[in-house]
Formats: C-alpha cells, sequence, structure tokens
C-alpha cells in the first residue's frame, strides 16, 4: 500500500497543501492523473469548486485532478483510477455518500491493491476503521460508521491539545477520545496539525513536525515522535 | 409546557448547577421527586455516580432523585414520574440508548403533556429536533438522530466564539452550523454557556447573561437579547 493520511490540507497561515508538496511528489510519482473524492464539502461548497481547488493546486507538481462527481458509473470510475485524493469537510457527508452509493468497498479494494491514496482531515477519517473519532457536526445521518480501514485504528484529525485560558465548559479533545474508549476498544491517533500517517506496503509511520499523541483502553495517553512505527 | 434547556450545567468556575438555582426552583416547584436520565455518562462515568452527583445538587433545593437506570419497566417509570432531568455528556450515547429503549416518544409525550423538564447540554440537544447540531464525538450509532422536537429548531449548547488567537485550521462553530444549514432547512439556536431556553406554555424565550446567536437557511446569523421570543 502507498498512504498518505494527513491531519490537515492546510497549516496556519499557509497555502493548499503547501507543506505536503515534497511527499505528494514521492506519494504520487508513477501517476499523472489523480481522480479527486470532493463529497467532504468543507464550508458547502460544491463539488466543481473543490475539485477546481485541488486541480489547482496539483498542477504545481504535473498532475492532472477530475472529480469524481463528474461521472455515472463512479464505481467503475474508481476502478479505472491509479490514485486518489479525498479532501477534508464533513465526514458525516462524506461517509453517507461514500455508503449511499456503495463507493467505500471499491475504494478499499483498490488502494489496498497499491493504488496511492491521499486523504486530508475528513479524508484521513474514511482511512480509519470507523469515522467514530471525527470532529465535525453530524449534519446528515450516514447509514453506517464504517469506514475503509487503511489502518488499524482510528484518526483524530486536526488534534488539539487543551488551552487552560479557555473559560469554556465544553469538552476537551482528549475527554471526548476517552469517552470513545469506554465504548470501542480501539487504539486512536491523534494526530497534530502539520503530522501525517504514511503506509508504505505494511509499515506505518507517523511523520511530521509534532509529537502524536496516542489514546489506548487502559492506559495512560502517550506521545510518540515523528517518525515512530504505528 | 414547562421546559429549560440549558447550554451547560456549570459555568466555569462554578459548582454544578449552582447558576441555574433560582429557575430550578420554579420549573420544580411543584414536585417533590425528579427523575434523573443519565444516559449521555460524561467522561463515561457510571450511571450511579452520575445519579449521586444531581441528587446532590437538588438535595439543596429539597428534591428527591431518582436513576432511570435504576428501574426495570423504564416506560412505565417515566409515565409514573412527575418532573425530569436529562444530564449532558455525550449525545450519540443518551440518543442511542433512549431510541434503543423506545423512551424518546414516551419521554416527549410526558413533557409535552405539562411536566416539568430539565435538559443541560446534551440533555438539551434532544430538546430539539434532532441531534445533527450537537458538538459531540459519534462515538456510538444511534439508530436515528431524531430527537423530541420540544421545541420547534435545533440547539447548540454550549456555543463558542471564534478565536481570532487560535492557530489552527480545525473548523469553528459558526462554519460547522453554517454547513448543517447547507443540507438541512432548520434554525439553529447558538447557545453561550450561561444561557437556556424557557418553554412555559406556548411561549418560547430566551434567558441568561449572554446575547444568542441565531443561524437561518438564507440569512446571515444575528444576535438576539436575553428575554427574546423564539
Amino acid at each position: 500500500m502507498n498512504i498518505i493520511l494527513a491531519s490537515t490540507s492546510t497549516l496556519f497561515g499557509g497555502q493548499y497543501l503547501e507543506y505536503l508538496k515534497p511527499e505528494l511528489e514521492k506519494l504520487f510519482a508513477d501517476v499523472d492523473e489523480i481522480l479527486f473524492i470532493p463529497f467532504a464539502r468543507p464550508g458547502g461548497i460544491s463539488h466543481e469548486e473543490y475539485t477546481a481547488k485541488a486541480a489547482s493546486f496539483f498542477s504545481t507538481i504535473g498532475k492532472k485532478v477530475r472529480g469524481l462527481h463528474e461521472f455515472e458509473d463512479k464505481a467503475e470510475t474508481i476502478n479505472q483510477a491509479k490514485a486518489y485524493f479525498t479532501g477534508g469537510g464533513n465526514t458525516f457527508l462524506l461517509v453517507k455518500t461514500l455508503h449511499e452509493e456503495h463507493l467505500m468497498s471499491v475504494l478499499k479494494q483498490n488502494v489496498e491493491s497499491g493504488k496511492a491514496y491521499l486523504g486530508c482531515s475528513a479524508g484521513s477519517n474514511i482511512g480509519g476503521v470507523n469515522m467514530k473519532t471525527t470532529n465535525d457536526m453530524p449534519i446528515v445521518y450516514p447509514p453506517s460508521f464504517d469506514c475503509m480501514g487503511l489502518v488499524p485504528f482510528n484518526i483524530n484529525p486536526h488534534y488539539l491539545d487543551p488551552n487552560p485560558d479557555l473559560h469554556h465548559n465544553g469538552e476537551t479533545r482528549e475527554t471526548r477520545i476517552l469517552e470513545f474508549l469506554t465504548q470501542n476498544d480501539l487504539k486512536v491517533v491523534g494526530l497534530r496539525e502539520g503530522n501525517w500517517i504514511r503506509r508504505i506496503d505494511n509499515r506505518i509511520t507517523v511523520e511530521g513536525s509534532q509529537l502524536t499523541r496516542i489514546f489506548e483502553q487502559g492506559k495512560e495517553p502517550y506521545e510518540i515522535e515523528s517518525g515512530s512505527e504505528l
């Protein structure tokens, strides 16, 4: 397998996908066209607008982008494609669309066969076992929370440390993930912005500029360094 | 109807339910026992621990509290009770439990018949039309997102304004609610901590120390003052 699951598409003050550019040149080295999956629709933008945004970045490394929404037979389009990028946005909307169109398992099979896959944020959530550690608002009801399981754990993208200055009583991210562990026995990778998971064949590592926080049932949360195997 | 739906149980630096005490003395003036619904389990605490916490507060205003989890026939227990309090925690866990035990509609009918109801946070979300504007993590999969619709809109508890100092690329609360409106034509009440919704018969107002932010399809979000009718 040949996968990047990134916490975010964009670093604070940066341009779309810019910080990942050297990694993406390697991930997509063998292909000249990428199939973009725009269903998460960040901020409610249209599939067309979102695909244009992805295409604009990928043109800077010489790759063509087509949006999956453009095609009638989407399963066949996924089977014919050589590489994939699922953009961020709302995970509930993304997962609902993929399940309703019976595409989750088609995409999984193709990525597991070795085709390159990039996910950012919601697009990374669907690389985990299920979407139960997304940060997104449940704006639509998906027929299932199950995802592709391209890695044997769940991902919490945009992982955020508690802010002791915030005089607010909403749950911290850590509290939410610990609540998840009371109901599910599954490792959660708290992926801070600037970090990504890299899978090459059977080797899975965490990469990027930050430490990564790991949550497991019955253990105190702990930090691992960039380059560590998962 | 006789309902309070509060943004939070606890203000920063305050004690559990303390800021609502004068309101709760009025809400529950005619009853000496309250049925507590502990299923949201904040931080994963047990039903017993959570019920003890609620009972400890309500003893200060002379009310007895029993936990719904203590009873075999839960629907009959709801029908026999004279007043209700649903505590905060994880909305997905709360809604899953209520739907799986077929209690959502039983509770709704009793509250609509005029029995006093207090909800905090997740307990307020279930007073809305559906739970699609909760902030919680989807740690379990409920059979439906539908809620009681005790008010003809949705609630976003713990509403939080964007923090311009936060160098983080996760969505703001406002962005999330605007995404909800791209998929649903339903008013959302962004209820800041310190505020609550008060329904007495057919009159619904927003109360508390803060302004309240309202989101509707096709309009700019706007603020209303404490005491305004909804």
